[in-house]
């Protein structure tokens, strides 16, 4: 490995790269009107759900198959202009910012279910399918596609972010539910990471690879997910604690005890006043569970005896049952809004989301130890969490105009990541890195390690133009 | 990308790389008795399980911590001399042979387990833990490490190979259950792939990317596992069939169910005489199948009811119960000795082990198609596997010295392999691609991927010094 290209060179850095009136000639030619250079356009194509203000690419397209990204991507790699895949929109780390401009690549077109293959648990999809899209195609078959992370995301951009949510606790990340994708690589190639077993040890797991790459390895155009059987019988519950503390020890013992939770989320009392006031609900506002067993009869009713006696012993009071489907969805629906109810609690603002993940025996004190913290902030800041897997969102709500606030949730956020890196967690349990955790990376997983992703950044994509920017730099800083 | 650079230069290629005076003397230097170059040594160091005849390395070195591997590495990197890492020798696709000569680097003897936590369904050992003495570490915590391959291989070595094998149906594979490596890279650096956190999207998924990189990527030398908490209740049993078909079968209707079988064992008639044979039993020499079934007292009892109504629905006969732990070992032994029971079937072969995996939809076909195969070749054929994941293996036994069955085992094999991609399947569910099956994962991926394969290799070992001749080539071919 030759140092000397690591090093940034003096005249290039993370400047414009404007695409060339012959490419935007090109893609116009390709494409038609699924190619625009309109401003309103771009700018929503450079904006997330993140605190950043939106960077808008130069142009949007619109693929309809892999094939046509082959092309862009084709026409882009000639001219060395940045291509930045989008699929919803709904990531919160700045992922789709054109930091260094460029083409946006929406995937949103690309929404056909290929395939359904209900014998083997698969599924086949373009990258642009919801995962709510899905699970309405598989309604009738018996199956469903267990990944929930809140928005109603694309497939796609659930496997560019490794992304996860409230069903991870028994059904597994996105990772444990790729089995194959299909990626155009930055020199236009259409590649496929693997076949369609269920396991597989032939050559370097690809499909991991470009799972959590955030669109700066490839583009991700065809995924191949996991199915499970919808179960016998499912049934929610929401349950009050006094305190945070009890709720948390409530989930650890479970999920030690080796019960099979199909979801297990916290929300803080302010969440919870959050969410009455978006949904006009009136639930007591305490820290709450919200749990939801499955499986045949007789095991939800074990798993939710078993669970009952664990919250008692933490000061949990009585179960709410959820039992029917319109009830679990009148119970579901709020926890879903959260999100955005929360940022209702401050009208205009915007949130700096964190995403601490730490191991189940560092998360009631790491909890603990935020809680103290955020009351120093004097920011509204509500947290809820996916705590069967140690993971927790804090939503610290600043007016974007205000540096002293913005000031504060950076400080903050930096503050917690220590903090999670500390109890040997992570700053990202599921949102990727994006632009805004690319420092942390580092003191997360130290130089050496982040060289190592660097060095499959530059293999990849020699000539930067996939999402650039983003999760590692190209030169060493 | 310099297209150029990836073509093999004239002048190099596959020879032997004989370590230098001066490098055999600072390992000595290094390690004093824990570095042999004894013929003896060095034989068993280049041999594996696998039809192969052995490629000693020059020398052989036995480190006990991840500095003294990354020592090794650094010497070896500045003499540009191969490092082959050793578990306990169990592969069975030549990962081990010293094709390009150089170093063996033993980590047997890093054989500690290095934290439980229980708290957290986790553990970290040294690579070279095997997985019973890693479980015999555990037996009294109520957890347990699941990844069962048949052979005491090493916790590294099954990392390195992604391997799997009867518990995979419930648990998962290696890939399922490993959290974050140490890893010694190609210049001798040490990193860490992840933190301990239960999930996590910080950056790329380099764990993933060096489970099944069969150490040629970088030296793992410390793994993280998830554990599972011993279940409450266990029961095994064994089921004959009049048909193959009939037990595949019932596997694929149970997982379709949801039944979350912990094992499903097949072996056919020609793997019961032979473990019959072999551990002095008596056992009906039909297709059989080994279930076991785990959980609550009363979910095993319903399950066991289920799966014996779908076995009986395809011609099943009686389910024979092994309940008590050591009845259950008296079942299971056999099967973990069915490898060697059946080379014993022919005195002095060799086996040809296939290792095709493909959707469970086309399990039973594929298997059809291949005892028809069998039939073809005049020699003796045992066919066992992980049916629940749609894996088999064929050990085509052949006398080493007879080149008429080696050629035959060779085309069977590649018959195999064809039958498996045309199924959509792979041609190596959980042993790797080692110096065995290079030419075949071109077949099965694709020649673009496995050049974004030999980018990776290229990127991250630019001096071909990890077990240089394995996976992929490191010229295009």
């Amino acid at each position: 490995m030759n140092q000397e290209v690591m090093e940034r060179p003096q005249l290039t850095g993370a400047a414009r790269r404007v695409p060339p009136a012959a490419l935007l000639e090109a893609l116009a030619g390709l494409l038609g009107e699924r190619c625009s250079t309109s401003q309103a356009v771009c700018l929503q194509h450079g904006s997330d759900e993140s605190h950043y203000a939106p960077v808008p690419p130069d142009a949007v397209v619109w693929p309809l198959t892999t094939l046509e990204v082959a092309q862009v991507v084709k026409l882009c790699a000639a001219h060395r202009t940045p291509v930045i895949a989008f699929g919803v929109g709904s990531s919160i780390e700045g992922h789709l910012l054109a930091v260094q401009g460029g083409v946006s690549l929406d995937l949103s077109r690309m929404d056909k279910v290929l395939a359904v293959q209900p014998e083997d648990l698969t599924a086949t999809v373009q990258a642009g399918v919801t995962r709510e899209q899905l699970n309405t195609d598989l309604a009738q078959t018996g199956f469903f596609f267990s990944i929930d992370p809140g928005a109603n995301a694309s497939v796609g951009g659930m496997v560019a972010t490794a992304a996860s949510g409230t069903n991870s606790v028994r059904y597994g990340t996105m990772r444990d539910n790729v089995l194959s994708l299909v990626v155009v690589t930055a020199e236009g190639k259409v590649i496929r990471t693997a076949r369609r077993a269920r396991k597989t040890s032939a050559g370097y797991c690809l499909t991991q690879l470009f799972t959590g790459s955030e669109g700066t390895l490839g583009i991700i155009t065809e995924v191949t997910v996991k199915l499970h059987p919808q179960p016998e019988a499912v049934a929610a519950a929401v349950v009050n604690f006094p305190q945070l503390q009890g709720a948390v020890k409530t989930v650890i013992e479970a999920v030690q005890m080796g019960v099979p939770l199909a979801r297990a989320e916290l929300l803080d009392a302010l969440s919870i006043r959050a969410i009455n006031a978006h949904d006009k609900l009136s639930l007591n506002p305490v820290p709450t569970l919200f749990l939801e067993f499955c499986g045949s009869q007789a095991t939800v009713n074990e798993q939710a005896d078993v669970v009952a006696a664990i919250a008692a012993s933490h000061g949990g009071g009585d179960f709410q049952w959820a039992l029917r489907p319109e009830e679990r969805s009148r119970l579901w629906t709020p926890r879903h809004h959260a999100y955005f109810a929360a940022l209702q609690l401050k009208p205009g603002s915007r949130s700096f989301t964190t995403d601490a993940c730490v191991p189940m025996s560092a998360l009631a004190e790491c909890l603990a130890e935020t809680l103290a913290d955020i009351e120093t902030t004097g920011l509204p800041v509500p947290v809820f969490g996916h705590v069967g897997d140690g993971n927790f969102h804090c939503l610290v709500l600043v007016d974007p105009a205000r540096a002293d606030e913005v000031a504060a949730a950076e400080a903050f956020s930096l503050r917690l990541m220590r903090r999670a890196i500390r109890h040997d967690g992570t700053c990202s349990g599921e949102h990727g890195v994006g632009l805004h955790k690319m420092p942390w990376l580092e003191q997360e997983l130290g130089a050496d390690t982040v060289d190592v992703m660097r060095r499959i950044k530059r293999a990849l994509d020699p000539d930067n133009i996939l999402n650039p920017g983003k999760v590692v730099s190209f030169y060493r800083e």
